[in-house]
């Protein structure tokens, strides 16, 4: 969860559409509830001490008011003036942007000591939850039973995109979305206001905001101040409106209050926020696939391309340089797998589903008319998923070859321009109709920007030798003769490194406008390449559809049945949309003769460092302060510190990164930012005893902001002190 | 502690004889008392529930009678058939030994299903300690105020060399040691019975003993059966003698009780043993050398051999099994060098070692008499290490140098054994004399049993570089030309690693016999580097013999004045003489919000087994029983489980390994074998939140010895069944 999931070729491959569900009466700690069902929920005995209305009010004013989408993050407003406090991690691709050699925001943090200070903070636009509406019947009006499974898929996608354009038409300085709920059976359009200008106010150095950086991630005890703020603004007739210097802060509807007195082991916490995808209730299949094929493949992938990068970096410090942000993101979701793939071992997942499965069918073949209505559903389903295990060698490779090496993806889009360019304007592909080239064209462009040679020839060397390791069906024919031995792999390379017109910009941009006989007249290996390999392409992208196909048909008749079976209602995975959960700040043990206490402290933060930078070289007047114990109203007395790190067994999942964490009275006590290590089984299993979120504790933010930053307005601003 | 800390030059160079003291007066948990301390005790206020003359009785039989050494290890009897309990770690060497292509005693483990199936464990003699005699007086004789520093050395170890020889011609079939206890100041002669036959009765295969291999290595929580049964023999006439069919079980004169019930969180325990080398109450000096310059030089210079060793190992299997003792030797040194320097940041040792010696001196200078003796021994003896720190870059190199490219080791003997065979006998170093030449020849021989040229020759270049780095006085200028450049080192080790008649066994140990004008007549590379280096490892002795003797002379000052300013009597710190430690079963917190508990448990043990061979590939049968919930009487209650591991405050050091941990009547219930990683630096101080050892528990022992191995007999044996 630190960072939004790299969004990788390989997670949308496997996950298709498929939307997932969690049970409605599992133990208070689970669940990620949609606002729509908050009213059915008993605040009250669940530990709240505000009601429902507080919470969620469709006619009036309500804490969902201050909560924000920022980027893939959450974030909520902490005053009237558009104040917005989110992870460090949030804004590290903004605060990265508004860098240069001369100001290192990142290394030094930002700090605008006035509002005339605060700059853009690019790829931060703001979204807020306005209203829904169900729009289940609407979108499956567009299928009917005659429809093959990839015609299906295919409607589904067209009529949800159709409903959201029409809402914006109907309302405009809106954005609308239709959220796919139940995958074939439920679908939400909400609207949310939107907000495009939005400035940095106070990030601390990334020593603080990052501190512990890839060691520390999804590891708790943790010791990160991972918070900053940032600022909403509108036009002066409060429309939303790119950045202007006339521009003035956002008055929300409502913020949050701030309490400095934080909280403590065994309290009652809620988190309002964004959480992006979980997969609770897959069948095992689903699991099975995840556990045997992907997980490993992508860790391991991963790890491959990141021991390039360094050795690469450290032969050329600029290239290092340029590394860095992949490698982290590569990294995090290496991390994160190789914790669900250990998780998923340890809770032998795929066989309590295969037990719940059983039992399932048992259920279904007991009645004659729930045995010929979904009979066949259980089968069906996991069908789908053992052909992905079938077809996995050849599916990932072009998967992994589809999207890493960036030479051949400027030849793929290249060779499918001059194939899409020959249609009629309105049959082509969305890309390269007359509107959109010009973008196309600055995206092959941009595809410059962070483009290093030497990693993108080890990266299709290694890509063809492993082509050359396909067995049986997962054999690509076209391949044969090019990684024939490894000399002719080498051969390929050498060519295509040293004199291919890909490689440069100008050369690559013009090669865009050629009709495809002058383009193939060039007779160049990578087009050539990329040829061969779009049959092969367009093949898995009609796999893919006829498999979501199947998915939306079978999916809702599991959802009913299982329903049935369990006497429950379930509630749909998390999917973006804005989500309430709830539970204690409590600590767990992650293995035999080992407790974690919830609570990090100050003298912690002093005990990791080590100097080295950038992730353990605290800043001086952080580690002054600390030793001088000047902790001022931020100490806790039994800890006898500041409080860092909480840790508490809510539901989330990545995008819920930034969340509010709210104390049982809707207070703001502490920034949500990561998971625990055992917690990256969350994703796939809840389990009451290693499902643990980990937020900064709102007293550590304040306490950074006022002995070290020194912003004593914004705690004026947030009425702390 | 886990093994027997690799006897490296660099640890035998740093420490020269220096020995070091422990307060008498500190917390109940801090100490490693002398036999000759015991009766000074209050046992019963510390929690004993025996008295001093059931532990030690100089006239009658007790507790330490039932204690043997055990190779570099401590043992215990706990039947009176000479029946013996320490750790797998301990009989590795000898199982290894016993091993062939047809026996893998080491994975499948070893059982003699009764007597006649025990085999010789090699390397495993037995001492016990009979008797002490102080002979401070007979041994500082030697000395007088007319000698150098290096005479002052060289005639103490002199000296007590005689004592022993004497004492062993007066007392026949005994060993005699006189052991240093405070340098300069007190030695006290040890007489111990010996059995030279001992035999394996019963070991756990490695993935028991030795589960969780490097990984667990130094970490607490542990889950390591590390535990074996070996029996002493001796002749029908109950004196020692080598293994011979006719020779019976050794009668000790006490064997320890087996309690099966163990002990629990908070209970007193207490250990005997032969903890090797403490470091407690070194000055500053002494400190601020291990941790600026040789800890990290070591654990850095290791590490690089080791990556060396498993590309090595990798590329050819039958080499890395070669290296496979190697690594785990070097592994084991590099991981409690690492925590010992974490720990000496951590506690800022040096630090407060300077505030103690301020304080300290400010005591000597206020008084005219003190300051006459004491003022100049803080500064002479911190100014031994600081001379060590200066030359530190040149002298570490050499350390290495001399003791690990086996062809340039090889060299130096030949060279050596040329010009001391010039010498008439009686003037000879004694490995040149004609009595002990033939040995030297069968060390030579035995020098190719486990020499990996592809190993070796990577180690002289790596070392041939880094002479190359060599600055200012600390270069060598013999290497000036063959260092020059890359290309050099690489044609004179092409040179040699080709050429070299040092390759060969029978050439290289033709070539000791040559008298000096033949073997230069040779003109070999290697012998004329050897030559041109052994004026300079000459006068690296000299040096190393001028600082102990310095030591020797002011060490015993330092002791005196600080006991008089602390008004403590110390007592000695560790040095393989048997020692009594005590504590309590207790947990401690290694981190900011962690809690390790004292207990693990044969669940951990499944927790923890992944299958991956060879050690954490659980054996079937464990995995049955343990999964069967088959716990016997060996289940604690309140952890509804069998306890594996056991964490408690007493204070040891490597030799402490096989010790007995015992209850508060010197009942068994554990076998001492690790520290906790926090714990390595409780070689320079004890740390009350830190110091933690770890033992295997009786109940673990007692339940794989019954339920996995079967071997019921022994549990008759030692009356627990």
């Amino acid at each position: 969860m630190k960072r939004f999931l790299l969004r990788s070729f390989v997670i949308s491959a496997a996950l298709c559409s498929a939307v997932l569900f969690v049970r409605m009466d599992v133990s208070a700690d689970e669940g990620m509830y949609p606002i729509s069902e908050i009213h059915k929920l008993n605040l009250k005995k669940l530990g709240f001490k505000i009601d429902s209305k507080t919470l969620y009010n469709p006619d009036g004013i309500s804490l969902i008011d201050a909560i924000v989408r920022v980027g893939g993050c959450t974030g909520s407003f902490v005053s009237g003036e558009g104040l917005v406090i989110t992870n460090h991690h949030c804004a590290f691709g903004a605060v990265s942007a508004a860098s240069s050699v001369d100001h290192d925001y990142i290394t030094d943090g930002f700090l605008a000591k006035d509002r005339s200070q605060e700059i853009p903070a690019r790829g931060m636009a703001i979204r807020i939850t306005e209203s829904y509406r169900d729009v289940s019947r609407e979108v499956l009006s567009a299928v009917n039973d005659g429809m093959s499974p990839s015609e299906r898929e295919k409607a589904i996608q067209e009529k949800m995109k159709e409903i959201a354009v029409a809402a914006e038409k109907a309302n405009p300085d809106k954005q609308a979305d239709v959220s796919e709920m139940f995958a074939g059976r439920n679908y939400v359009l909400f609207l949310y206001a939107q907000i495009k200008d939005v400035r940095l106010v106070y990030v601390p150095p990334r020593s603080i905001g990052e501190f512990g950086g890839e060691d520390d991630n999804w590891v708790w005890p943790r010791h990160t101040g991972d918070f900053s703020f940032v600022r909403a603004y509108v036009a002066p007739d409060g429309s939303p409106a790119e950045y202007s210097k006339d521009n003035v802060p956002y008055k929300p509807r409502k913020f949050l209050k701030v309490n400095p007195d934080g909280v403590n082991d065994g309290d009652f916490v809620f988190i309002l926020g964004y959480p992006g995808r979980t997969f609770r209730h897959q069948p095992s299949g689903f699991i099975r696939y995840d556990e045997e094929v992907r997980l490993k493949y992508v860790a391991d992938f991963f790890e491959w391309q990141i021991r390039q990068m360094e050795q690469l970096g450290k032969e050329d410090r600029a290239v290092g340089l340029k590394f860095e942000s992949r490698i982290k993101g590569l990294a995090n979701v290496m991390k994160n797998y190789r914790g669900k793939l250990k998780g998923l071992t340890r809770l032998h997942l795929v066989d309590l589903k295969l037990k719940e499965e059983q039992a399932l069918q048992k259920f279904i073949e007991a009645d004659a008319g729930r045995s010929a209505t979904y009979g066949n559903v259980l089968s069906e389903l996991n069908g789908v998923y053992d052909d992905m295990i079938t077809h996995a060698d050849r599916e990932l490779y072009l998967s992994m070859l589809g999207s890493s090496p960036t030479l051949l993806s400027r030849a793929s889009t290249i060779y499918r321009a001059a194939l899409e360019r020959e249609k009629p304007d309105s049959s082509r592909a969305s890309a390269y109709t007359d509107k959109n080239f010009d973008r196309t064209k600055k995206n092959i462009a941009r595809s410059f920007e962070n483009y290093v040679e030497p990693m993108d020839r080890a990266l299709l060397t290694e890509l063809l030798r492993r082509a050359s390791l396909l067995q049986g069906s997962a054999r690509l024919p076209m391949f044969d003769s090019l990684v024939e031995t490894p000399k002719t792999i080498a051969a390929f390379i050498q060519n295509v490194y040293s004199s291919s017109p890909l490689r440069d910009g100008a050369e690559a941009i013009a090669l865009l406008d050629l009709p495809m006989d002058q383009l193939l007249a060039k007779q160049d290996p990578l087009i050539a390449l990329a040829a061969s390999l779009k049959p092969v392409f367009d093949e898995l992208d009609e796999t893919r559809q006829q498999r979501n196909g199947l998915i939306n048909k079978y999916y809702p008749l599991y959802v009913d049945v299982k329903e049935q079976f369990q006497k429950a209602d379930f509630i749909p995975d998390a999917n973006r949309t804005l989500r309430l959960t709830f539970g204690h700040i409590k600590g767990y043990s992650p293995a035999d003769a080992i407790y974690m206490s919830p609570q990090t402290t100050l003298t912690g933060v002093l005990q990791k460092t080590t100097g080295e930078p950038p992730y353990y070289n605290t800043p001086r007047k952080l580690i002054d302060q600390a030793r001088a114990k000047n902790y001022g109203r931020y100490k806790n007395k039994k800890l006898n510190d500041v409080p860092v790190g909480l840790l508490y067994n809510t539901d989330t999942t990545g995008g819920n990164s930034g969340s509010p964490l709210m104390n049982a009275r809707g207070e703001l006590v502490g920034v949500n930012f990561d998971r625990a290590y055992e917690a990256t089984i969350n994703d796939y299993a809840w389990s009451d005893s290693y499902s643990r979120s980990i937020a900064v504790d709102i007293r550590y933010v304040l306490w950074v902001t006022k002995y070290v930053g020194g912003v004593d307005y914004l705690l004026k601003e947030m009425h702390v002190e």
